[in-house]
């Protein structure tokens, strides 16, 4: 998998695409990690890649010249079979929320390009003529588009065999399974006076997996139950969550 | 306002700390910017922080002894007032989902201390006893916390006074008008045949206001038509959301 990143900040990206997990996946060549700094591209001798906006207002806004010479650099540089269409994908705030679902989407990809502006608006030409997809990954405001896209990056190279390794991540499982993980523990079992629950060092296997599930499905009711809707439960899920309700609900009955 | 961050990778953080509006906000002294490795707190020879569940399971969990040291290490350290309680904030997928009304709260402290994980869970005792606030930026699976951490980071400091500068986004209202932002364009006024529309290039102000407010309204409603229910309205937007609205139906109604 390739993937690149237009930003006037390379040095943001660099020192997260070298560290742990991503570093180790660009080592294994599992995948190809490049950045691109579209100032290189501006066309102008002040090398200047925004200007302000057409019918006045604050702020400034990204030229749409740049940014399609940088793209289409990266298109002509990239090795792959002609029927390879990369995906180039805008970060801003207008984007469809990424989600889990996006990410294994993405994943499958063999080249994608990010384009990261920085507390500017993006001519709305690039939007309209060059972009495949916009992404926004919350509900607030950044200064600029490098974060999200390495959020977005990390989340998709962490999906590529091979990228964990041993590592696999017990918080790993939170979106896959639709709940929250349930509650864990390890060494001191006692620490400060805190002790760990005694189901999970009673060893009996099978009342630990009934502990947990009930656990996960509790604390997904309580933070997240709008998870519940397309959680994959069972019948015996849906029990314990019957009765998971009805334990939380008396206070309210009592007026 | 000083802001610690615990992880296991103060390299990732490093590159973004000291690159464009979080640089010069620490370099202005507008905000004290920290990595605290807590590896240096593991209290055992072998340097380790983490340790299988009880249990059973895959995965590794995040000792509590580190973390609770490593926090312990920062207050200890903070000259701030004793009145002054940070607030210790835990990246994790179970957390409250981060939006621009908790970036603005906590924008309004004087101490934030981040916890960071990576591909770890973490030991429910730090849960219980340690953080006062569990955040996720979104509903993705990522390796560690340090990108959310960033991500909520980057948010705080460009809500400070003296942050931003004159460089004030224009990307910035997004979520804070409750609309998604209307379409912005710069020069050139015709690009590869593409032209600017003609309202923004008439000089008629007041015409502007009015197409950007129905652009705006008109994005919001085909992309997030969700954030209608808490945008502030006027009578005004609401006459013409009625009329996008009709607009946009015919072709459902024609079987």
């Amino acid at each position: 998998m390739r993937i690149d990143v237009l930003t006037l900040f390379p040095e943001m990206c660099e020192g997260v695409f070298s560290t742990s997990i991503l570093g180790k996946a660009r080592e294994k060549n599992i995948v190809s990690l490049n950045t691109v700094n579209f100032r290189d591209f501006s066309g102008n001798k002040h090398n200047s890649v925004d200007d302000t906006p057409y019918g006045g207002g604050g702020g400034m806004v990204l030229k749409p010249d740049p940014i399609f010479a940088a793209v289409e650099h990266v298109l002509a540089g990239a090795s792959g079979s002609p029927e390879v269409k990369p995906r180039i994908i805008l970060m801003c705030p207008q984007g469809q929320t990424y989600t889990q679902s996006i990410a294994e989407e993405l994943a499958r990809e063999e080249h994608l390009i990010f384009i990261c502006g920085h507390y500017e608006g993006y001519d709305e030409r690039i939007r309209e003529h060059l972009v495949t997809d916009e992404l926004s990954i919350g509900d607030y405001v950044l200064t600029g588009g490098e974060l999200p896209a390495l959020t977005v990056i990390d989340s998709i190279v962490r999906l590529q065999p091979g990228a964990l390794g041993n590592e696999t991540s017990a918080v790993s499982d939170s979106f896959s399974t639709g709940l929250l993980e349930y509650p864990h523990y390890t060494r001191p079992a006692e620490f400060r006076g805190w002790k760990v629950p005694d189901i999970l060092v009673s060893g009996h296997h099978a009342n630990i997996e009934v502990w947990r599930r009930e656990q996960a499905l509790q604390r997904t009711l309580q933070r997240r139950p709008d998870l519940l809707d397309t959680a994959e439960l069972t019948p015996k899920d849906r029990k314990v969550l019957e009765r998971l309700k009805r334990e939380t609900q008396p206070e309210q009955n009592l007026t």
